[in-house]
């Protein structure tokens, strides 16, 4: 039994921006008051991760673990744990859930103020990590889940059970891509049937986009993508028409006056899942006066900004965001393992590269093919 | 009888840009199938008409008749004409409403497609203008309404009838300032019992939006304008607190800081109501994190656009616009003169000048003082 007792186990160690992660055992300490551990069997790799590794994310801190799409089996809890116990099936949640702050219980957002600060700062609630190398020295958590190790710890609000049939390595993905972009069209947007919808970007979360907008019947969902390789993807997961804007446009044609004459005005819905502010601009600008919504869900580069003429907004256009599809980790889980369960949300169809954990570099640098959504690592091996 | 006549009648004509209007006798041709002769008896002058005859607006032309916050009475009707017959007391709506069109019909939307492309251009639906000047040449109508006649023709979809008990020399105000700032935190935001309000700019929308927030029975309703004069206006129309960003904030500190810090995280609506794309931004920022909502409503000059780091939707904040307040006028103006007429709505209140209409060019002058929120012109002077 290693309850209460540090777990030495293998981790991929992030010790310098830029540089490839360092696979080496870390110790992994007991989890305090409110604190889980979790033996991570299965995590997917994705652009966060690559985006915070790459030195560009501003709050980006090293040494660390990262690592935010992992689904295990938990090994022990800290004192007044409740919501968990040992054995169950859990994935972690960088969306914590509290249910008791103000943001929690506004009813009106899925952001949760609880471990915020801390998480930020890449420690526990305590102000302290859980991590350290066989040098002693302490390793930051990131995101709250730290993902990218054999052994993690969590607070207890960033993890929720789930039915132990559920295979975790698929449903890890339901960690964060494919719940940020099946949310974002099904509880951020909230699409009807037979609104037009358009999607910048065919990765992973553009792509649970389509199949959320899919889910309620849209009547046009338009995937736009530089790379041709996204049109079999999107099609697969429900798009009705592909536009390659470095092919597809007339002379002199924009990609907002392309959509707006495929749609009649514009569409109902457009999301971008791309983090390119021009993108983002497009994407609001493509919108039916009156009503249309632009949901931003790609993370920007640091200081990049958005803009616009006001005009559009005053003519109708709604601009917003969504975070983890605005999804409640926590009560709203198990409906998307249901979901997947039942067949009607498509989550093996993203696993397109399977590796040993030991291989995790080389999955940072399966992200940049057009053909690869996720790469699942099994941490086992 | 001068129907189906021309009607020679005192107008004030905008020749050219930037110099004051031209009050001269011109001619008002008779409406034509679906349009109507309105016999204007009282009309204010707006900011977006000062806005135009300045020069800076690119959709601005010339010579033209400007004005679009008048009322009077039906003079004749044109062939088909159903909704308003000779000798009803009407307000001009810049903000069609023809109860058939795409937009019309969807219920998510103010905005009218109906007579939108002609009345941009100055002319009425059937490409040419009622209005000419002695020596017969051609003046262009404005926002459809050109109400700075003693005669106008407008689309029927763009006259509303009222109750011929509210008096015109008040209600004419509900053509646009009143009904844009009430509606948008009534309608657009829809503004619960308890929420926060923060309003950038004390003028007559920004004033209405204040009223329209206490109707709902907001928590707290904060002016925020750089003229002290508006503190006491703002109070009159419902006001909780007062912040003049020259004088009120602590060395270093933002508006948006102060904002946040006097309402525990921000607010949960904001209304732009001074065009100025920088305190748009302000007024988004200011929004509480996971479901503030900020609203545009200021015209901006033009080329002017709106920027701010996208992390601020994707963390819950929403930006969006409201013309006309989201109002519809001829469905919707009827309530809006009940409240009036109840109490319950302030619109004498903004009456701070009023003059006869050949001083019409000194109204523009009152408008740039602080103590001026609407100049009523009466036509018969």
């Amino acid at each position: 039994m290693s309850e209460g007792e540090p777990i030495k186990c293998l981790a991929a160690v992030a010790y310098e921006a830029g540089k490839p992660l360092t696979l080496e055992e870390i110790i992994v300490e007991p989890p305090k008051a409110h604190e889980v551990r979790i033996q991570i069997k299965y995590t997917a790799v994705c652009h966060t991760d690559a985006y915070t590794l790459s030195g560009v994310d501003p709050e980006g801190a090293f040494p660390s673990v990262l690592g935010h799409e992992g689904a295990g089996i938990v090994e022990s809890v800290g004192k007044d744990v409740t919501n968990v116990k040992v054995g169950d099936h859990v994935i972690a949640l960088y969306t914590a859930e509290c249910k008791v702050c103000k943001f929690c219980k506004s009813g009106k957002t899925n952001l949760c103020g609880s471990v915020r600060a801390t998480q930020g700062k890449g420690v526990m609630p305590d102000g302290t990590s859980r991590f350290k190398n066989l040098k002693g020295e302490a390793l930051l958590h990131f995101m709250g889940c730290s993902t990218f190790s054999q052994y993690t710890v969590v607070a207890d609000v960033s993890v929720v059970a789930i039915d132990p049939s559920a295979p975790l390595e698929s449903v890890c993905l339901l960690g964060c891509g494919v719940t940020t972009g099946y949310g974002a069209a099904t509880k951020t947007a909230n699409v009807q049937k037979g609104e037009t919808v358009a999607v910048f970007g065919g990765g992973t979360v553009g792509l649970s986009a389509i199949q959320g907008a899919k889910a309620r019947g849209a009547s046009k969902i338009i995937l736009i993508d530089t790379n041709d390789e996204k049109k079999q993807f999107g099609e697969e997961f429900g798009c009705t028409d592909f536009i390659n804007p470095k092919k597809d446009l007339a002379p002199g044609q924009t990609i907002v006056e392309k959509l707006v004459e495929m749609t009649d005005g514009g569409l109902d819905y457009t999301f971008d899942c791309t983090g390119n502010t021009k993108v983002m601009r497009d994407a609001l600008e493509a919108c039916h006066k009156g009503w249309g919504e632009s949901i931003i869900i790609g993370v920007a580069a640091a200081g990049a900004e958005i803009s616009t003429r006001p005009f559009q907004l005053v003519t109708g256009r709604v601009w917003k965001g969504s975070a983890f599809g605005g999804i409640k980790g926590r009560s709203e889980m198990g409906q998307l393992i249901k979901a997947y369960q039942d067949g009607t949300l498509k989550v093996d169809e993203f696993i397109t590269h399977k590796r040993p954990f030991t291989e995790i570099n080389k999955a940072f640098d399966d992200l940049h093919a057009g053909s690869c959504l996720r790469t699942v690592l099994d941490l086992s091996k």
